[in-house]
């Protein structure tokens, strides 16, 4: 994996950059859209690649093992083979799941054992087998085992979680250099600060993680209930420490506006379900501001869902119909609203990486954050 | 409307001919897709056009009026504007629907009163008043309103529903003849033959039917539980009665084999949920047979779909990842499901066309027909 960083912008810490892995190059700043169990939910592979125009997808460790579980896919030569997407994949380390899915699940030294919830199955995550099951995934980027601590956490529990999350790093970092990838196309691992919403916390886990001089950092435990401000704080103190040649991903965030907060603080990275999930609950995401597409409002609004994302779901469906869609339950409600919501994310970075190329980032924001907060 | 017959096969009653409508034109023998409340399930209008290549779809009265209801498809200037499908599209007159989801259901000489299924809400349905909603909907094609009795229903009760039948289509004739298009384009109506299983009925309503000279005629009654062997008895016997150069269609039919046998004995028009909700349910027709995709057999089976048909979702995605979709409920394995069955029956009707037009259709058809009742 390479980082190319073009530019950073006068008046914010923005950076547009270039990311390019095995199965090619990605623009940063850039969203990732979530294909949790090897699907972005309701969208087809074409879509995705021609319509969404995403540079690089996610998938899940934690559901990707349940299934198809790891016989299918090490048959099926991985991931990129087993769902079509030749392009590049970052998986998570299953460590949010563990912590926010499974039943029963038991931290120790040496991992977690947890309970599936879909059949109620045991299992074992450690740091080794982590990185062995993403070896069998085959992402381009793999995420190193975290605890995610929940919010808000004890300074004692949270300090003594980083602590454990540090020291799973490094026998994460250990195993790679010990195994080689299943399919031949380089991996690169991203290590995860944590440090709940301590300043102090942040602070020594960014140093921490810093210093493993990985190819790419990550920042996890945020958007996990905390004030928006308080992630803002938490993200710009860590940006400060990690290293500025290096792209840094925000895990699990998040709103419009808050993807344009974090790119001002030095964010290269997202990942959301936000786009997915909300879509699929009739909530659109627009340059004026948030749709809830089920409102009466709209029940005879011919206007099309949104003329300024060039999408054909955004362009050829009106807002009557969705809602209309959406009202009678119909399948091709979420899908329409998937699909206008990541191709709006896509185009809202994109546009967001061309004010910080010609400089004019910082003004761009402030004017654009309070019209995406608009409710329609 | 016209419709051009342009050849009878040799060896059976099958025809290949052209329909034309305000909206295009369409080979015939066809396949409509059903289009419930305005969207063929799972499926967007651009895959409809694009890779299904529906040419005409239908659209069910009942639920139409239902939801959206009749003031916003208005205000949309019909159907075709609303969901955004320019070519041709049919409505059923919502009499299948009231007798098979609709509650306390009561018919009388006038019409009949029923309660919605969706919030218990009453109303009346009347010859003149669905014709009146086939007005405001706007489709192409639009069908009289029938009682369409269960199966099995007794002899008397068969005779006094088809008499009903019969005379509700003078109303509908009559109130057709009194009203205008809504939107400046033609509507033609197709009367429909009923006399369930009784050859003596059916044969009195063919004649009836036929006598009242209208552009096109269809079938309705059948698959509705009956034998196969039935269903293409009664065909058969009205096929022989309905006038030659007009269309015909068999309403709610069928299976692949299905539609062969009954193109067979002279059918041109065909309708079903099959592809659709079978496919939702993980059953995929192809031109080798019949698959249950969440059957375990296909985990590791990394072939595509079916090659043999021509559409993206059939040869982009293989059997492992189709059954992967559906044993983790995701969303995408609906769409590419139904997306690929109503492409193969699509590709299944053309490749008839292809037969008759050759002189070969009836020896194609009995290599054809135990070949897609395979299971796989
Ligand atoms: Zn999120
Ligand atoms: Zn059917």
């Amino acid at each position: 994996m390479n980082f190319d960083l073009l530019t950073t912008d006068n008046n914010s810490q923005a950076r547009a950059g270039m990311l390019t892995t095995a199965h090619g190059s990605i623009e940063t700043p850039i969203f990732m859209p979530v294909g949790t169990v090897g699907s972005v939910k309701a969208v087809t592979q074409e879509q995705l690649r021609n319509d969404v125009q995403a540079q690089i997808i996610l998938g899940n460790t934690y559901h990707l093992y349940l299934r198809p579980g790891l016989e299918v896919l090490s048959a099926a030569g991985g991931l990129h083979s087993f769902n079509g997407w030749q392009r590049p994949i970052l998986t998570d380390s299953g460590g949010y799941q563990v912590f926010s899915l499974a039943a029963n699940r038991k931290i120790k030294e040496e991992g977690v054992v947890f309970q599936s919830h879909i059949d109620g199955s045991r299992h074992l995550f450690t740091p080794e087998s982590v990185m062995d099951i993403q070896r069998t995934i085959g992402a381009d980027i793999i995420m190193a085992f975290d605890e995610c601590p929940p919010y808000p956490s004890e300074f004692v529990y949270a300090r003594k979680s980083m602590e454990l999350t540090h020291r799973w790093l490094d026998r994460c970092i250990k195993r790679l250099a010990e195994t080689q990838p299943a399919y031949g196309h380089e991996q690169t691992l991203f290590p995860i600060v944590q440090g709940s919403t301590y300043k102090e916390l942040r602070t020594i886990s960014a140093t921490e993680i810093a210093a493993r001089e990985c190819a790419g950092n990550a920042i996890g435990g945020l958007s996990v209930g905390e004030p928006e401000a308080e992630m803002y704080e938490m993200c710009g103190l860590v940006c400060e420490i990690l290293p500025v040649h290096k792209p840094r991903y925000l895990m699990g965030v998040g709103t419009p506006w808050n993807l344009l907060e974090n790119i001002a603080l030095g964010i290269d990275m997202f990942d959301c379900v936000m786009p997915t999930r909300n879509g699929r609950n009739g909530m659109l995401f627009t340059w004026q501001g948030v749709i809830n597409i089920k409102n009466k409002k709209w029940a005879t609004d011919f206007s099309v869902i949104d003329e300024q994302t060039n999408c054909f779901a955004s362009n050829n469906y009106t807002k009557a119909y969705l809602r209309h869609l959406f009202a009678a339950g119909e399948i091709l409600g979420m899908q329409l609203a998937s699909i206008h919501n990541l191709s709006f994310y896509l185009q809202l970075v994109k546009a967001a990486r061309e004010q910080i190329l010609a400089g004019t980032y910082a003004a761009w924001k402030a004017a654009m954050v309070p019209q995406l907060q608009t409710r329609l």
